[in-house]
């Protein structure tokens, strides 16, 4: 199969990876707007080439993989579909999927494209942030694939299946409100704990010094790129908002335990909470 | 070195397996309330022995490690320090220190203790949780060591050196201060975070299936037993509390920008967060 990817940093790059490690792609095209990655792209091997004219990095593939920032997602996957014949198919990778779904709802050649969001990621983007195996054992929601043409899905399921991925099905409002949930809310909570700490301690070597490993890990997201995430914030607004008001409750909540001296209730909170090491052992 | 442990929990296992693995213990006996943490822990070769009295315990060993919550910890130091001789040494592992040292400020025997912070841990508790290597290459607190006697002082540097660990110097108010900002708030926010998915996501089955490792890592030490963090949160209430209302701020403005839209505000956030990275790679 012949692929262009669009877009190389942590997610295009790594796709690029494991579509070449499981055999799966035998000609890798990249599209890359930003010149210094596009170099590094190339020296990194994520991809065979460079094509800057993107009508024609679509037209030589069989998949075209979006994997652009969301808010150039919503700008570039109308003109990607605009250059696709009957026999190819498109895939998005992003985090949010109903201003995209919506974006692209009318077009004449929506059936070839396919909503896809690969749960995995890390703090880091670019080229240089890309993984071989990133995507190995983790769970890929496709989205509303009532709106793809059979053959397209097909496609998609195999592929995902060859990483190997577990497939999960999902419309795209569900889609938005589970991840507000489970993956955008993390990162709101992380960047705040960074603010905090890094308002606090104003002695940034005591931080280094005193970081442990629990540290460490919670603060790990507060490392990811505002050029991802905002988009996602944006495109997601409700839905994290809304989550985000629980957490600032339940914040408050186990700050008011603790200010009236209430360790029973903040013991009961603490084993409530604890309830998340069944979830995910 | 004869070695008391009091208390084999994870950090008093690890801390025995680690004494052990560097030969700096020869024979390690152990002090445990609970009865099937007792037999657990000598199955698991934790300690060559379970002494019940604890009298008994201190009086045959060289160093004597208290390793209870911190609630027990300003229980137990004193009549550990009641059955001291001149040449023995003891230590705590506490997480908190203002109140422990304030216990045995006036104690005869003050000179004999020496106030110990491992900045090492997970999120799991009980002999099982214990690992060798867990202290290896991380940083330990040494406080208020002008109330220790020096050659106490002197034997605790060589023994954590051998680990080996860093050494910090504080005194107890700043260990406590620092200690809020860098580890307990980070809990504190886990805990929150771990509730407010449980919250809103009412299928958990979701919450398995979308689970990135960005999830999985900000939540992990929601998984942390009251049992330890309950004391700890006590004993460091006022530190605790002012760092938890400079979280709720700093999250109560992210949701205003998202809220009113003020994107150029949320990624000017977002970039004072990602400073982190530079302190902790």
């Amino acid at each position: 199969m012949n692929v262009t990817i669009i877009g190389l940093g942590l997610i295009g790059g790594s796709l690029a990876l494991s579509l070449r490690h499981h055999g799966l792609a035998h000609r890798l095209v990249g599209v890359e707007a930003s010149e210094p990655h596009a170099r590094r792209a190339l020296e990194l091997g994520l991809v065979d080439e460079i094509e800057a004219d993107l009508a024609t990095a679509v037209r030589r593939a069989d998949l075209i993989v979006v994997a652009v920032p969301m808010d150039a997602m919503v700008a570039v996957l109308p003109p990607v579909l605009d250059a696709v014949a009957a026999h190819q198919v498109v895939i998005d990778v992003g985090s949010t999927k109903q201003a995209l779904l919506t974006a692209v709802a009318q077009h004449p050649n929506r059936g070839r494209f396919v909503a896809v969001h690969p749960m995995a990621g890390t703090e880091h983007s670019g080229p240089e942030a890309a993984i071989n195996g990133l995507f190995e054992g983790k769970t890929v929601v496709l989205c509303d694939t009532a709106n793809s043409d059979a053959d397209a899905v097909r496609v998609v399921e195999q592929l995902f299946h060859a990483l190997p991925m577990r497939l999960l099905y999902l419309d795209g409002a569900a889609h938005d409100l589970h991840t507000a949930y489970v993956s955008h809310i993390s990162h709101i909570s992380s960047f705040a704990l960074a603010l905090t700490v890094l308002e606090k301690e104003k002695e940034e070597q005591r931080i280094f010094d005193l970081a442990s490993g629990g540290f460490e890990s919670t603060v790990r997201l507060a490392k990811s790129s505002p050029a991802t995430w905002v988009p996602i914030f944006r495109q997601n607004r409700l839905n994290v908002l809304d989550v985000l008001d629980e957490h600032l409750y339940q914040l408050q909540h186990l700050r008011d335990l603790l200010a009236r001296e209430d360790y029973a209730g903040l013991t009961e909170q603490i084993q409530l909470a604890n309830h998340i090491g069944k979830i995910l052992p």
